[in-house]
């Protein structure tokens, strides 16, 4: 079937988490990596958790008791004004470099966001990024009352697009992701920004390891739960040829 | 209600999956402490995301899978031989040195083991430390078909007790599994064998944090998801008096 529409990921995929390091590192000197890798890990662990549970907490919530379990790793308390100032800081992520220049190499194309992020959270991060205009379908955790990789999140998609799934490709970086889309249906486009050789040569000295390997350990690569993905390039700026391929 | 059985959780409870380290240091010299955490935390991982996609697979095949991702963030690929032996090596996990000690002190009780290990694997995972003679009734992953913190899995256990769930107090190291529980409505009681503080000395210089301790970051203290645990003690041999206590 001929894609219709493209829906991207927004944490991972546009919007790169890790770019609040600096301002984690500035709360916890010397801390930057392991927290920021602890966060975003223990953000995505407890979306995974409250979806297997059926107990969804919005995504701010989520956000801060992630950060609150992280903290409490190397400090007996976190303070409210550091929580509120990551926190924020978590909605002004940059856009990876080249996200704008690919979004417009797409043009003509409907395109939409599917992002664990809240409504609320989402309209911020993409106002800031001034990338609002690109996507006049934003679906975020609010509306569905879950998250990826619940079925319902990928439904609501097709339901705002009124597009069957075969239709419409998730564009995502995170492998929990595509394996979720492809399960319910969609097509799947991966951004693999870190090569299996490139980790492979980041890991090769075993006492060497630290918190953002081991973090890029657990995140950069496919999660094969339902085979993998239907295509794969290493950078959003390669979608372009890629779409016309699959409107073909 | 006074508590009329105990179920007990099996890996990271009654035994240690890092008691494979030593085998997974001979398979990946060097890369021990890394592809053991690893390996226990996309197992985890990938039962989470499965519970949340709706997509069971048997615990054996999860378990293959995440050691398959493990191994290949150092190698191009996993040696079959090396995969099967890491496998049986899992079945072969060493009980924590206080579990015999502490399940005598517990004489009399009720006691069952609710897993995310497949029948079989708990099977060979209790005949080989001969703990089976303490748990008549021991529920796995098979039967329920779904994983750990699903509700379906604490329902299954209320089945099998055929008790209400506030009259059944579920014994584990793992946070999300003693949050899942608490969201069901069983009592809970954490065996918090890595205090806050040790964690933190752990953790006090950033630059010599490694895979261990991220993975201790992660997995050792409490997800705080339904409130926290009605009891919490350092080691199983507190259980007796917690145990008196809770029955009373």
């Amino acid at each position: 079937m001929p894609i219709k529409a493209f829906a991207f990921d927004a944490y991972g995929t546009l919007f790169d988490p890790g770019s609040v390091a600096r301002a984690v590192d500035a709360a916890f000197p010397g801390h930057g990596d392991f927290i920021t890798a602890l966060w975003r890990q223990k953000q995505l662990e407890y979306t995974w958790l409250r979806s297997a549970m059926g107990r969804f907490a919005d995504f701010e919530t989520v956000t801060r008791e992630a950060l609150v379990h992280a903290a409490l790793t190397v400090r007996p308390a976190l303070d409210e004004r550091i929580a509120e100032a990551l926190c924020a800081a978590f909605d002004r992520l940059a856009p990876y470099g080249e996200a704008r220049e690919a979004l417009d190499l797409l043009a003509g194309r409907r395109l939409a966001i599917l992002s664990n992020g809240s409504d609320a959270m989402l309209s911020a991060l993409l106002r800031q990024a001034e990338l609002e205009a690109y996507f006049p379908v934003v679906i975020g955790s609010t509306t569905v009352g879950a998250y990826k990789p619940h079925p319902e999140f990928y439904r609501a998609l097709t339901a705002a697009l009124d597009l069957p799934p075969e239709e419409i490709a998730l564009v995502s970086g995170n492998g929990f992701d595509l394996a979720g889309a492809k399960h319910f249906g969609l097509r799947t486009v991966r951004i693999a920004r870190l090569s299996p050789e490139a980790l492979r040569e980041a890991t090769q000295d075993g006492s060497a390891i630290g918190p953002a390997t081991v973090f890029s350990s657990l995140r950069s690569q496919m999660d094969d739960l339902s085979g993998g993905p239907d295509e794969t390039c290493a950078s959003l700026l390669d979608l372009a040829a890629i779409a016309t391929g699959m409107e073909g």
